[in-house]
């Protein structure tokens, strides 16, 4: 798909609202909505901050057909040489319905996705009505799927959103945001969910939503604040839960991919290692090393810069080096029982569990023209670009090539096997 | 006073409790406050998290000598190596205090540090009066006094205490929470108090005590969540939050020294930077780019691994890279008129800002006798050790010659300018 001599760009971190999301939106009284100005537009308005004092819903942002048309998803992917994407609904997701409300929309919303991604391979073959799995050669849009993730939902109708993300041939993965069934992904409560989601083979795209409360003061920082600290401190709290509470433990299958490079998890793991052997209601708890569980996980390449972006492949590179606690094996030896394998620390590349993300819709231009080039996707690419050491081979990784093999692009139910678990055959 | 062929080191980041404050704690019926348990143990209650539900107070940290005898202090200096601590009071500091009872307090806890770090010498001196200054071949110990930051005090008291640390021969800087007087480091009240720490040339060590709010659930997680996350969160979001309100831009000589790394806020600066850049209500308002300010601060070393603290390195020395956006003209050129000196990127080398610290009293070994090594510290000077690129020149900056400039150790009144500044003259 890609020109020759480029590589091919997968962008995994790009977002919609399907049509039948923005009327659910429309509706809605409360924040999250879609209002529409006095000057037509129509604006969206996630955050309870975003609502003005006066009233004037003056804040939010501009939502049109970039969110949920795929014609304009395909543009701006030919603006910056993105040959395919994996899309996702934006936050909040189905957190603001009751149950009942969520399974349901739960199910529509899938079917939308599936309809949006093939609708993007038919228009491609001059407007057939063939909406069946295109081959990689055709197909451009992918998609993760959402679970009815909200309080009071019975686990089964989780379990049978899965079951159809799973039969869904453009739907690769689920999007999850850190609230769990409300309590947290260290609840006990989500390891139906997350047996369910390893045993299917599913990407789970985690995104935050909510942010950190209290912490932004009286002053207007805009969204700054919000967005630039609140969502990266949200995944990296969200995650940290999720590993003490022995989740990659009991299910070394599941395969995370955390939004936003993780935000400060990398840099704060060693610390948090240091802060569990200090405790003794905690030391004991986990199999190896809090930094080894870095390593079992994906993580988008949106860390808009090459000095951000490098700490996040070394921390991942590193996990290796921290042996299994129990058995001072390392963790391959302990899985397969043999000892003459790879050596751990090569066993997790950072550079293969990297992948390009871009956020669109979000950090449009603010001025100028929308259909250009945006400076906050050239941000990640120069950051890519400019990771100290890295040739172009691991760059066409991070670009494209980890997204192929992660998603299993090129057939679905031939999804690549992680290559730790390969390399134990 | 470092022997022959080892490097000179010294901790400035490590705590005491006076015996007068201490006192304080005794007599509290809530927390903070220092409770004797059956066993006859006193234990220091500082979060409201560490309160057991059936009221045993089973939780919270052993004190004793270590945290208010200057002998203990110099014990665990001697076990590792440690030429000279700058001491600092341990959280929360006097923010649980009205403010008549806060200017008060901080009085009597300056006499105190200046009595404790001259004990130090006094006994080193064959038990001598003599508290007077003492040449650094002799003084151990030197502080960061505490200032009555807590609502409602008048601007007045805080300018009166700054006063009185300048003279005070062994105090060479102030310790500040995230609160300021309430309402965070970005509040225009705090004016006066940045414009006086300037002027006084004091080292401003900020540091947390809050951490995040309702964000870490309700697994029992020790206080691993409040310390590996909250803490170094707390900073970050308080720094981001001062540098937002221009602080750093109209206090240039400010002179801040960063708890733990700064936590976050070197990993989060680009995208800091970027949701700024994003940001129409913002985008405008700060002379040069986010991350140019990263470059203007200190940090100490406490980052608990090589890949973290190569990050910090990295962050401080890039600042220099981001020029001046309303001139396009670098920093340094800007504010001396010439265009002849030192490109930008030289002028700030992160190596020269990164202090070692041990968080001494807190940390110690969970098991075995705690007059030998402690890990925690071990795997701080393991860091420092393990930076790529790193040779002797780099380490021994960071152990000790870093803190000796900064602090003017070799004589009060005589305290290093800031190489940038030096350069301009």
């Amino acid at each position: 798909m890609a020109a020759a001599g480029r590589p091919m760009i997968v962008d995994i971190h790009t977002h919609v609202y399907t049509p039948a999301y923005v009327e659910l939106l429309r509706r809605r009284a409360e924040v999250p909505r879609v209002v529409r100005s006095a000057d037509g537009e129509e604006r969206v308005i996630l955050l309870k901050e975003e609502v003005s004092g006066d009233g004037s819903n003056s804040k939010g942002r501009p939502v049109g057909p970039q969110y949920w048309d795929s014609r304009a998803k395909l543009s701006f992917m030919d603006a910056h040489g993105i040959d395919v994407s994996v899309v996702s609904l934006a936050n909040p997701w189905l957190d603001f319905l009751g149950p009942t409300e969520a399974v349901e929309t739960a199910r529509k919303l899938n079917d939308e996705l599936e309809a949006y991604c093939a609708s993007a391979h038919a228009s491609n073959d001059n407007q057939t009505d063939d909406t069946s799995f295109s081959p990689l050669t055709q197909a451009r849009l992918f998609a993760f799927g959402s679970l009815p993730l909200v309080p009071g939902v019975e686990p089964a109708a989780v379990l049978e959103a899965v079951e159809q993300i799973q039969q869904s041939p453009h739907l690769r993965g689920v999007i999850m945001g850190t609230k769990g069934l409300g309590k947290g992904l260290d609840d006990p409560e989500m390891e139906p969910v997350y047996r369910a989601l390893s045993s299917a083979g599913l990407i789970v795209f985690v995104h935050p939503h909510y942010g950190v409360e209290n912490a932004f003061g009286e002053q207007d920082n805009g969204h700054v604040l919000a967005l630039g600290l609140g969502f990266p401190l949200e995944t990296t709290i969200g995650i940290a839960r999720l590993i003490l509470a022995g989740v990659l433990d009991r299910h070394p299958d599941l395969k995370l991919l955390l939004a936003h490079s993780a935000g400060a998890l990398p840099a704060l793991s060693s610390r948090l290692a240091s802060c569990i052997t200090h405790d003794p209601h905690v030391k004991d708890r986990l199999q190896t090393d809090f930094r080894f569980y870095l390593g079992q996980m994906w993580y988008d390449a949106l860390a808009y810069g090459p000095e951000e972006l490098a700490l996040v492949e070394r921390v991942i590179s590193r996990a290796g080096n921290y042996e299994c606690r129990d058995e001072e094996l390392p963790f391959i030896q302990r899985v397969n029982g043999r000892a003459d394998l790879l050596a751990p620390v090569a066993v997790y590349p950072g550079v293969e569990r990297l992948l390009f993300g871009t956020d669109h819709p979000f950090f449009p231009p603010l001025e100028g023209d929308s259909s250009a080039r945006w400076p906050s996707v050239d941000e990640n690419l120069d950051a890519i670009a400019g990771v100290p050491g890295w040739g172009k081979q691991e760059r066409d990784r991070v670009l494209g090539q980890n997204a192929v093999e992660l998603f299993g692009l090129e057939a679905k139910g031939k999804i690549g096997l992680d290559r730790r678990w390969a390399l134990c055959l």
